[in-house]
């Protein structure tokens, strides 16, 4: 049970209060996970970090620190993001937050999994939220309210402990259950973004002075499925064929 | 739904930091429950308080004031007093938070419920105690550890409001159920598979005389995704987009 949420991480980006991050690392070692990531904190080290962290020091000490949320990611098969909203203009595929407990321990220990937690005020970019496969919103009483990041962070924690201890693992839908294959890396999927947009560009379907929401689109598409590494082999084997191709006729 | 946790008082005994006071009140907001009681807190207005109540402001003005626990649940049929551990020497009824929110749901609207919550480092006293007809506990990785007071808040009162969700919606996996675009039909997506398969031979990725399980494999990638209409239409424009290319070269 102590180690049922090791391959769990918690993602924090650009977390402006420093207190947020040790009421955050507080809440996750209530529920048992000590993975924690900062991407480009306004400041981390004041004496509220650690005062507000109470006895979860072990966690803030090692804590890892990236430049950018794909790198922060890039280990992980399951990206999920939070939101504070149960919409978007584009739809990732959403749960609330006993949905994402369940889904979480659906994918642990064969898969690892971040949770990511944009601004205080603005959450995160569109652009971030491309880099997620799902997205996670915790049910309130009022929209247009908003919960405190640290207690977003622990009701989310809360919600894959207690999936954990449910012994009735939730429906899981069969599109996900039969992956036997375990799914692709985070950088290796976004190497394959990278290709595919390459090609587009390359064969004119995607202008890129004008990208309008192709990549976002393809990248929704793609990210429902949770690719295994050797579809992703397949799919660039694919992708380089179209290139080779292109290569060939022009040396023609 | 907004009234259904009306009858539903937050109990404060003895708080020592006014900033959990307000961070109370925002938990509080985020999930519809108005009614904060506080029996003498150290201290009551600070800035931090109204900082971290952050727009839960009308909590902070109505909340009363009482000089004893007693006073302070007097008119209320229901008083849980939460506890950091599942065990106590003297055995109330205990429930933990999930529970607890069924149960306060159950009770209300005609009965006056009052959560209690103790000080920050030692809880309630068995005087306090003595007040309560049951206990809740908000199960944890560590029995050793303990929840931030402002966070426990926040977890008993998203199980209230979880609670007052009728169960409605089907369980279908998160992946597929918000997704508003309807499936493609399966002849349309016949038409998708049978164009990738024409274009995978054009390009010599795919040998018609030893097809091999290639077709199977991106059957089972694309069957995955329960693919919208529009996505089809995109997946077939950049086929074409390929395709179109191969055209120019070979009329060049």
């Amino acid at each position: 049970m102590e180690h049922a949420l090791d391959q769990l991480a918690i993602v924090m980006v650009h977390t402006s209060h420093p207190g947020n991050i040790g009421s955050a690392a507080r809440a996750m070692k209530t529920m048992g996970i000590h993975d924690l990531r900062l991407v480009c904190p306004t400041r981390f080290h004041s004496p509220e970090t650690r005062a507000l962290a109470s006895g979860a020091d072990d966690i803030l000490e090692r804590a890892q620190h990236f430049d950018s949320l794909s790198a922060a990611v890039a280990d992980c098969q399951q990206v999920i993001g939070t939101s504070a909203r149960s919409e978007r203009s584009l739809r990732w595929p959403q749960m609330h937050a006993r949905q994402c407990g369940e889904f979480v321990i659906s994918q642990l220990p064969q898969q690892k999994v971040a949770l990511v937690f944009g601004r205080e005020r603005t959450g995160l970019t569109n652009e971030e939220l491309a880099h997620c496969q799902s997205l996670v919103h915790i049910p309130m009483a009022f929209d247009f309210f908003s919960l405190n990041i640290a207690a977003a962070i622990q009701i989310i924690c809360y919600e894959c402990m207690m999936a954990t201890r449910t012994p009735t693992r939730a429906e899981i839908h069969p599109a996900l259950q039969d992956i036997r294959e375990p799914a692709a890396t985070s950088e290796s999927l976004e190497g394959f973004y990278r290709h595919l947009e390459q090609t587009l560009v390359e064969v004119r379907y995607l202008d890129p002075d004008n990208p309008r929401l192709l990549m976002r689109r393809l990248r929704r598409l793609f990210g429902r499925t949770t690719l295994s590494q050797s579809e992703i082999n397949i799919l660039r084997g694919i992708l380089s064929a179209f290139q080779g191709r292109k290569f060939t006729s022009r040396s023609s």
